[in-house]
């Protein structure tokens, strides 16, 4: 497969593409579909609707990877989270805010998941199908502010004061990842994604510190479980890239601010990005330019995926991002 | 002066110590003089408030530096952009879009920057006085955008599609900003800070072809004028540290993602930060033992100079933030 070659270094005819948030609301089919089930968490539990969703953007896009129609939120709900979304609004979150009142969950209570990736694979032939999963500081930063935030002053002062419920905390969340991940796995993901979407947020010696271990551990365990491939996705600082290139995985998704060409030089792993979103709503003439503009940076033998900094906005005309997308299979290496 | 020979690499007892918005909200002094005059911009016309808003961080925390009471709107207002601030809502902005209608500056239509300057240069001995101004992309970027934005999408399209307009309106910014410095420097600013708090939203590629040029253009014709030292704040990304380094800047002021002991071995450049502000919510004896820590990790002789990575927030404790600056002072370099 086209992705897993090119992330693995071998020799590719042109670079693999997929888009973060490529099933969503820009997509009128899209759209459609969630008229079904109007509730988004309702969404994500529907087997058939969700197959549906994950599959539009190899319908309509055309390509090289389908992620699974989930969210990173769902597995905290067995553990005793309430989680909710409001249509337009960022999701909000509630427990009790007692670490010990939290469980340890089984694969079987998210099976739908399994049945998601399953359905998907039934479907599709030669394309990979990614598994996901927020990064434990991420998830551990949405149950703590409730929902998102503009200084995260409630995660950090909780890690910072409260060490002990931290580490409980954020060992449970890699236990349940765990769990969470290997239960993709064994339902047929080719491959992992962890969304580190806050990290910028932490400083640069409290990611080392405080977000970094758990990480490790993670795809430590991960990694002794299958080799599946595993992206780790962060937004912002490029310095993070140092301390994140001893883990054991296989790919960084990067935003715009990084200088990827750079970044690729100075690892040995392979990269995913980073082209500005922003660009998509330009005209059609300007996104083929900066795409390709952007592809001849990438030195031809690179470990490299094409992907956008983030993911894709519900305001993005779809046509538009089709022509993205056609751009990149159009750009040959060979 | 301390701050000053900091900068240049000279020996000093301690490191130099001043906060970003260190007058503001979070003091009750400041509070009442803000009732005095209630429209934001009429208190930073208002000479006699100003001075004595730029002089409480002296008074109540005995900071290394005083900056300047202003806002970096201010030259807009004579080109020909309104600009209005709502109490706790960030500011507006309007003009009619046509980059041929905005006028060049004088410094004797915002001669009361000048004339606060003076005022606080009499008041103090030994302190250098800091003036500012906002760094031409970010500037631009409020005009476009009509205020802050969550995806700049109006500034990024203005920039790619309208490339006439964009270097007409950034050459005018440069221009505008030369005068308005070069007069803050007449009226007897020791240092200058450039804030460019938008510079992240752009993609690296990006950040050299449309805002660095202008930055270097700004910083070269200053520096024939004066030999005046420069600073550069910037959030995020560390990578734009590399184009920098070419410019005629004294020191990046850089936030918290940034691991600022590698910056500063790469660099000849002074730099200025870069503490996670959110310490100052924590209980005293943490905020002493994370200021210490970090102060441990700058080589002593480096040419540094305390602060935080972004501003103080209106919810922040003065006696915290006096504790900071305490903590920052007692740390002896000799």
């Amino acid at each position: 497969m086209l992705l897993l070659d090119s992330l693995k270094g071998q020799r590719v005819p042109r670079f693999p593409v997929w888009l973060m948030r490529q099933a969503g609301r820009y997509m009128p089919q899209y759209r459609s579909l969630r008229e079904k089930e109007r509730d988004f968490l309702s969404f994500c539990k529907n087997v058939d609707l969700a197959i549906k969703a994950s599959l539009l953007p190899i319908e309509l896009l055309d390509v090289d990877a389908v992620i699974i129609f989930s969210d990173i939120l769902v597995p905290l709900e067995p553990m005793g989270v309430k989680v909710y979304f409001e249509e337009g609004e960022s999701p909000r979150l509630s427990w009790d805010g007692r670490v010990e009142s939290l469980k340890n969950i089984s694969f079987s209570q998210v099976e739908f998941v399994g049945e998601i990736i399953r359905g998907v694979k039934r479907e599709v032939n030669q394309v990979p199908v990614i598994g996901f999963c927020g990064a434990p500081f991420t998830l551990m930063a949405y149950m703590l502010e409730g929902g998102s935030s503009k200084s995260y002053k409630n995660t950090k002062l909780f890690m910072w004061n409260k060490r002990e419920d931290y580490q409980r905390l954020m060992g449970l969340l890699v236990e349940n990842l765990l769990e969470y991940l290997k239960g993709q796995i064994r339902a047929g993901a080719d491959l992992l994604q962890v969304f580190d979407s806050w990290a910028m947020y932490l400083s640069y010696e409290d990611f080392e510190e405080y977000a970094q271990s758990y990480l490790k551990l993670l795809f430590e365990e991960l990694k002794k479980f299958s080799p599946t491939p595993l992206i780790y996705f962060f937004r912002g600082p490029s310095d993070f890239l140092k301390p994140l290139e001893r883990l054991s995985v296989d790919a960084f998704s990067v935003d715009w601010t990084v200088d990827i060409i750079d970044a690729m030089r100075r690892s040995e792993k392979a990269f995913q990005g980073n082209l500005d979103p922003t660009i998509l709503y330009a005209e059609e003439e300007l996104i083929v330019k900066r795409a390709i503009d952007f592809l001849r940076c990438i030195p031809r033998r690179s470990k490299y995926v094409f992907n956008l900094g983030h993911g894709l906005m519900p305001d993005m005309d779809l046509r538009k991002v089709k022509l993205l997308v056609d751009t990149v299979k159009g750009y040959r290496l060979l």
